[in-house]
């Protein structure tokens, strides 16, 4: 019940054990082509670039910030959180030309300082989490789109801790590039980096093509300002899932096999109704930290659905209660980074953790320790406010 | 029955639907470090920082050039097939200044030559493929080690085809730097790769550290000459799987089952022992081929155990035989690429499928399909010639 990695969902775990078979068996990029369809579903988008980085979800980051920025290219990253800070790590790394605008943790950006420093910077890309596990808080983008199309700007967004479990609308949002993992409200394990790019970044991608010594062929394009990662050249990614089959990496079957049951778990209940799951488990878990006397911290408008930051209390010994709560409850709850590292504990309710019966026995249980380690907490007062939001959903 | 991937051990499948954990859970730090333990084993290592890249065996090897090679550093690359044109190819755009030598596709280099080219070139890293799978050939690895310690190069092999099945001493063979994927003789599924790094390499990662921005803590390195990709800084990855247990990525929790699995398995059955099997299995496939009129490519003193590359004979069509072998047996064998692509096939022996069943099973197929498309094949000739030499091992 952290922050994730979560629980996977059943199905999911049972996907992994299924025999492997060659990357170019017909059953094979028939699994592809399935998996890149239902991932449509899951961003909202009828981007034919949508496709996964074999990788973890920064995995994923890294392999949409350098096939999409120049070594020079100016990138503009608003920090609300540790994730913030990762996406300017990244670009830096990629030798950009890297700004940043910050905001206090436990807030978001109005959307008229994102323009205003868009205005002010003209990058080439807006590189913008949405929802920043470290913190809890979820970046509204519905308004960012037509605000970095106005100004020329490629609109890339990290949804690693927000997809499925809190809206997102590639297309309808004017998203050119997203990226997310699966261990978060996707219920599946690390691994595997869904993404999705529009058209127009697409072409960015292409415009720096060169396929590899070795399979190169006469005709190949070979641009001068190519990729300066062989795995994270989305050119050639592109070129392995598209109708040419290049051979690039070798597709990570099992982890396939997980993201495609990933999306199919979410599909087949149907994406809105994941979403208000996340809601309603959110909110009871919410209502019972609360119930217990927790002070909750952030932002509680821009919170994310599937995971809250509550403070620990004075006088609780914060990494021997979360100790506790793993070793006599098997349950775990993480702490976070930076400024808040030791400050809150944080909560998750993702995937298939975002369960009553979760909720509640995790509640439950943090009653008892807190009770341990000497901190006055209402008897059942967790339980009952989570409860009775599941009750009134 | 291809070049890879191949059908994993049932274990390994199976240990993929274990439940995940939290990426610090107590349960979770024990299986990473006994994963280390294991791999250490599979290696022949004694090496401390061997640990697995989350990603495709290409990722571990561009995680190994891009964190020992900076900018404008000397690398040499024998190529003697396209695993070798690869490794350039992941170096030059590392930025490196990359040099080549080449021999015939079917050939492996004798030491003399590599010693020569590294006393023209004087590199900082010598990168040499062991086994490549394009032409089957297994590069003698054992006294390159003491040249490349003698002239003060790094030395990194790629091993991803090889390890498990040949022989391989990390140690005894003075390796600074190796890497591997799991879907080849280790039986397991593509998406992680064994790596390992000599005291001598760490250091070299070491000098150029640099914590990353939203973690870092006042008294942390932050190297001029950073590694030029985040997923990829070994630094990070060996502060991750370190005592310091730093925040990198979060660790794909079910494949590194998988990859622990994989070196259990190996280990149980014993290292030597398992490289027999292959070297068995090998030597069936090959009296079987042989045994059904067909010709071997390539320096047979110097080929892999793991597969062979048998000439397509003259009048049977490659592709459409290849994909009867598939559709009518369920059995995959593979083509290859550059000058081979379409002249020959290539059957591999590896993981779990270096067994006798299965080497049987396949060569009764082929024969089936050879006469199918009107070549002249002895009846029984490959089935037979394998069974005895499955007999008199």
């Amino acid at each position: 019940m952290g922050p994730g990695p979560i629980s996977a969902y059943p199905s999911v775990l049972r996907a992994m054990s299924a025999p492997l078979v060659g990357q170019y068996d017909p059953f094979m990029t028939a699994a592809m082509a399935e998996t890149q369809e239902l991932y449509r579903g899951v961003w909202g988008t009828r981007n034919d670039a949508t496709l996964l980085i074999d990788g973890t979800s920064r995995a994923g980051i890294e392999a949409a910030i350098v096939s999409l920025v120049r070594p020079g290219d100016r990138v503009l990253v608003p920090v609300f959180g540790r994730f913030g800070h990762l996406l300017a790590e990244i670009a830096e790394r990629a030798m950009a030309e890297v700004h940043t605008i910050e905001t206090e943790w436990g807030q978001v950006f109005p959307v008229s300082v994102i323009e205003e420093a868009i205005v002010r910077v003209k990058p080439t890309l807006l590189a913008l989490v949405q929802g920043d596990t470290s913190t809890t808080m979820n970046q509204p983008l519905d308004e960012v789109g037509a605000i970095c199309a106005k100004h020329g700007v490629l609109f890339y967004s990290d949804a690693t801790a927000s997809l499925g479990g809190n809206a997102f609308e590639a297309d309808a949002w004017g998203l050119d590039a997203a990226t997310a993992g699966l261990q978060k409200c996707l219920g599946g394990p690390s691994g595997s980096s869904p993404l999705t790019l529009s058209e127009r970044a697409v072409e960015v991608v292409r415009s720096r093509g060169r396929v590899e010594a070795g399979i190169r062929e006469p005709g190949d394009a070979s641009a001068a300002d190519f990729v300066r990662s062989n795995y994270f050249d989305l050119g050639m990614i592109l070129d392995y899932w598209g109708p040419r089959r290049l051979n690039h990496h070798t597709e990570a079957t099992s982890m396939l096999y997980a993201a495609r049951e990933c999306a199919r778990v979410l599909l087949l209940e149907g994406r809105d109704a994941v979403i208000e799951r996340h809601r309603v488990a959110g909110a009871a878990m919410l209502a019972g930290v609360q119930g217990l006397g927790l002070t909750v911290f952030g932002d509680l408008a821009h919170k994310m659905n599937n995971v809250v930051a509550v403070e620990i209390p004075a006088g609780v010994p914060g990494d021997e209660a979360r100790a506790a709560v793993l070793t006599d409850f098997g349950i775990e709850i993480g702490t976070s980074f930076g400024p808040l590292h030791g400050r809150v504990w944080r909560i998750g309710t993702m995937g298939y953790n975002a369960r009553e019966d979760a909720v509640l026995t995790t509640l439950a249980a943090l009653e008892a320790v807190l009770r341990r380690f000497g901190a006055s907490v209402p008897a059942a007062g967790g339980t009952d406010a989570a409860a009775d939001t599941f009750r009134a959903a």
